[in-house]
């Protein structure tokens, strides 16, 4: 691997405790995913890039900056992307999965938040995330109270843009949303000094779109039985998916399904249990919950979350040549997202009971991030409807340490017997 | 007492589990107020209207039913009473602030969850409160996560009407308020069957207005030194004014005043020390803090929360001779509120820092339901400025459970020996 060092000193990160960070990481995916079977030629990318993740994709986002370009830095699939492709400018996410971070996310926030929220929040505030350091600014959003207040603190370490997401899907809020999209916009075109035309936009949702078609084809392959790809690789392809170069990412992610196309013609069934996942987002590089499942006889082989259905489903339509039309077509995609932060969110509750028959589910395990309200209270919704529809579901409440794996995995496995 | 029996019965109470919470109550309320010294005589109306808050008060919104007139529940300082009044119905407030619900909240709902927010629930749940089983439709609102999932569950058991409440106060946003408003507006209008008028409006805020203004007229009267009430006193007469009759409650509070108006003639000084209490709302019966606080060498003279000066802290303006423009004032009035579940909020830690002068109080307790991340997270940037301006702050996270009043106590006490 090449010397990043001066490059991190650059970017004003705590190489030391950066050095902390970079030693156990490569441990641990090897333990989690290089001991796997059977895994598809076409992972050798995706394990490039993990190795490669504060390494080789930095340097990408330096040299474009270097050459005038700016680094958008987000926390959530409800931004927008293409805007900020359509503005020549490299959109990264920023949801962080990693115990690495939470002591100094704690130095700020309340203990009692959400994982995800400490995490990312000790990665700015102690200058170790590479990513964090290279953004020219945040766009956070008010999808939950912890998010929303977050902003606040970050704010006092670098620029933030917030968008106001609509709490309701009635016809008021999608006119509330495009306003909002327009806001970031002007942000952004400020920001980069581009101006954002009909067909820059057009491209850029064409790119996302297919970005977007090459998980779906993904996600498709993994309705076979048994799956030919584990459900760990998948979700290391979906977080990869929010910081990769998105040419470069949908190409590798078809030739990925090419290969699977193939493996799917002599592969031999197996009786693993198949499951779902539903629930709150797993960010980089957080794999507990996959690796405890997917090491008993089971494979998940679908994951209702940020990062999985949500973020590929439904294309933003490229009719229309207005701005106003484009603007419009955002809108309708992005919040027809069935996030648990909407009131009432029946939509979701629908996908999951259509993803289990799509995918033929054994089981569904309800995924919570210790404290995040919107979610644990939506379960009590969630868990009727399938209950309803015999469905199994497991509800699993946990955050990054390692301290709870032996409890969860008894409840896995206590569940997959039952099931 | 008079027997209530009947009157619960045609409620639809679960009459046994009442019986359970009529017992405690009484002794709880005699070991917390009547032991007090010195108390003012025009607190023995608040002690009435306590002793009958499921009777006396029950049977007024029975009469007014019984006569065809409508009585509208809700959980939040953001609902609009005076479009209630104007439609002459009855508006009570339904925050809970009793450990009895919780368990029944928790049938339901997440154990990491605010305790008010499980126990408004749980009363519903359990058919014991008789505010609940009065109403012929609940006000939700989008104030925080917990509250918003909530209404899709306790609209399960009776209509629930939500208010989006924006999360910004950008200009955009007192529109999107007043829309709010207008739609709340002809709910309420389809609901009673009345024609909210120009006029009726004007005169419902004119009454409200009267309420804030004798709320304020106590609260200044608690600047003096000492206080001529205790803090324990002020808390319960703002509980009441959520559920109590407007005209009469404005009447007695201005007895009571003018009481208190003579009482600081003759005053003569303590030493204890001046509490400013911060943060989340105490909903009847908590009295937890207070009475912890009260026992010690300390008076509390002043709350910036929901059931202290963001209740009656602004009165609407009633220029204007069109519906428009009263919508507007009271969207202006509202929004204006310095809640937690803004962002960015900047005008609470003005209010806090305010009040420390005007109240000149020796130290703040910032007091946190615990799971309430919009005003845990804002923690940190109130705590900044306390600290800047040297006022002592200790934070105080809690639920409405007795098992850690002692070593709440024991950290009061170390806080009052140290300012
Ligand atoms: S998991 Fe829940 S609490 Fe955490 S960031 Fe997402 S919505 Fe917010
Ligand atoms: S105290 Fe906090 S969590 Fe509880 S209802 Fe109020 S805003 Fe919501």
């Amino acid at each position: 691997m090449a010397d990043y060092r001066e490059m991190w000193e650059n970017l004003n990160m705590d190489l030391e405790k950066h050095d902390v960070l970079c030693e156990a990481l490569p441990e641990m995916f090897g333990e989690t995913f290089l001991n796997q079977e059977n895994r598809p030629d076409g992972m050798n990318y995706f394990n490039y890039v993990t190795a490669e993740i504060h390494g080789a994709r930095i340097m990408e986002l330096e040299k474009h900056r270097k050459e005038g370009g700016k680094v958008v830095g987000a926390f959530c699939v409800f931004v927008p992307d293409e805007i900020i492709l359509a503005a020549d400018a490299i959109s990264v996410g920023l949801c962080s999965g990693s115990q690495f971070w939470i002591e100094d996310g704690e130095k700020v926030l309340p203990r009692n938040l959400c994982p995800l929220i400490k995490a990312l929040t000790g990665a700015k505030v102690s200058s170790t995330c590479p990513y964090f350091q290279s953004c020219d600014i945040l766009v956070g959003e008010t999808t939950c109270d912890g998010k929303k207040k977050v902003w606040e603190i970050l704010n006092e370490y670098t620029p933030v843009h917030v968008m106001e997401l609509p709490q309701m899907k009635r016809e008021e809020n999608y006119e509330m949303w495009m306003n909002e999209i327009k806001l970031f916009m002007d942000k952004i075109e400020e920001l980069t000094g581009n101006k954002i035309t009909v067909e820059k936009l057009k491209e850029a949702i064409e790119l996302n779109n297919e970005k977007r078609r090459a998980l779906k084809r993904l996600y498709d392959l993994r309705k076979n039985k048994p799956s030919p790809i584990s459900g760990l690789d998948s979700l290391l392809i979906s977080q990869i998916a929010f910081s990769d170069e998105p040419r470069r990412f949908t190409e590798k992610v078809n030739e990925l399904c090419d290969e699977l196309e193939e493996k799917v013609k002599t592969n031999t069934s197996t009786n693993k249990k198949r499951i779902m996942v539903t629930g709150t987002p797993m960010a980089l590089p957080n794999w507990k919950l996959h690796s405890i499942v997917e090491e008993l006889n089971a494979e998940i082989v679908v994951e209702e979350t940020c990062t999985g259905t949500r973020y590929f489903e439904n294309e933003v339509s490229t009719n229309g040549d207005t701005m106003e039309e484009l603007i419009k077509n955002m809108a309708d995609r992005y919040l027809d997202i069935n996030c648990a932060c909407f009131t009432p969110n029946k939509g979701r509750v629908e996908d999951i009971l259509r993803y289990a028959e799509e995918y033929d589910v054994d089981g569904v395990i309800y995924y919570n991030l210790s404290f995040c309200h919107t979610y644990a209270v939506e379960y009590n919704n969630v868990e009727k409807s399938l209950r309803d529809n015999n469905i199994p579901v497991l509800m699993i409440e946990t955050d990054y340490s390692e301290e709870d794996s032996g409890q969860i995995k008894t409840r896995v496995e206590a569940f997959l017997e039952m099931i």
